[in-house]
């Protein structure tokens, strides 16, 4: 179970999944909310480190993309962190723009109440309408 | 793409992956630290909501398990969130002892430096030997 290798070295030598996909979790470097979680695979994540703008690969449509690159959202990553055995990254990001596609700043904008229903605890701030054109 | 039911309503309705799990993200609900990553199958995640500990699903071991059961770290779940279309779980929590079994509070102790390398952020509040003792 322990991986001392990977949970003590300093090389990135992250654990992609059999899909060759890593878990991606978004954090607003500033007020700590966590914004989105997404998928990535070994390109997407060099392009995030190399070009600091945050990239996942998209499962459904088979194909990397740039966080933002519709929205104009982009999420410049302030730091990438990679958990103990490295199979999940963590990005610390200055968000241009709130996160969700559903039009909220953090895709976690409900709660749950009891065991199965859910409330609204954040504010919609856009109309996805107007900034998705498609 | 979009999946209004899933996204807009009041009902909790987890889309499980083809294993039946869904990702969990775990908070701390003071500092916002993000502590750390594990999965969740359907009674994992019922568990976590009615006692309000979190309790996660272990792919390796194939089983369920309440976080701190053996190191007394338990999280207290202060509030529990979804994402937009219900793939993903947020726990915000208070935390009873570190996160991480390798002895930080976080399992992100590390940050990546450049495209290859990654450098320690945190520092090691516990020396694992002493609470696990298997």
């Amino acid at each position: 179970m322990s991986d001392p290798q990977r949970e003590l070295g300093d090389r990135l030598d992250i654990k992609f999944n059999a899909d060759g996909l890593v878990p991606a979790l978004v954090q607003d470097a500033d007020s700590g909310q966590v914004l989105m979680f997404a998928w990535m695979n070994d390109a997407a994540l060099r392009h995030t480190l190399e070009t600091r703008k945050a990239t996942f690969y998209s499962r459904s449509r088979g194909k990397m993309w740039v966080k933002g690159e519709e929205s104009g959202h982009v999420q410049e990553v302030v730091e990438a962190r990679v958990d103990c055995d490295q199979d999940v990254v963590l990005l610390r990001v200055k968000s241009h723009g709130p996160a969700c596609h559903v039009g909220y700043q953090t895709c976690f904008y409900r709660a749950t109440e009891g065991v199965d229903r859910l409330k609204f605890v954040e504010e919609r701030v856009f109309d996805p309408a107007k900034v998705y054109k498609k």
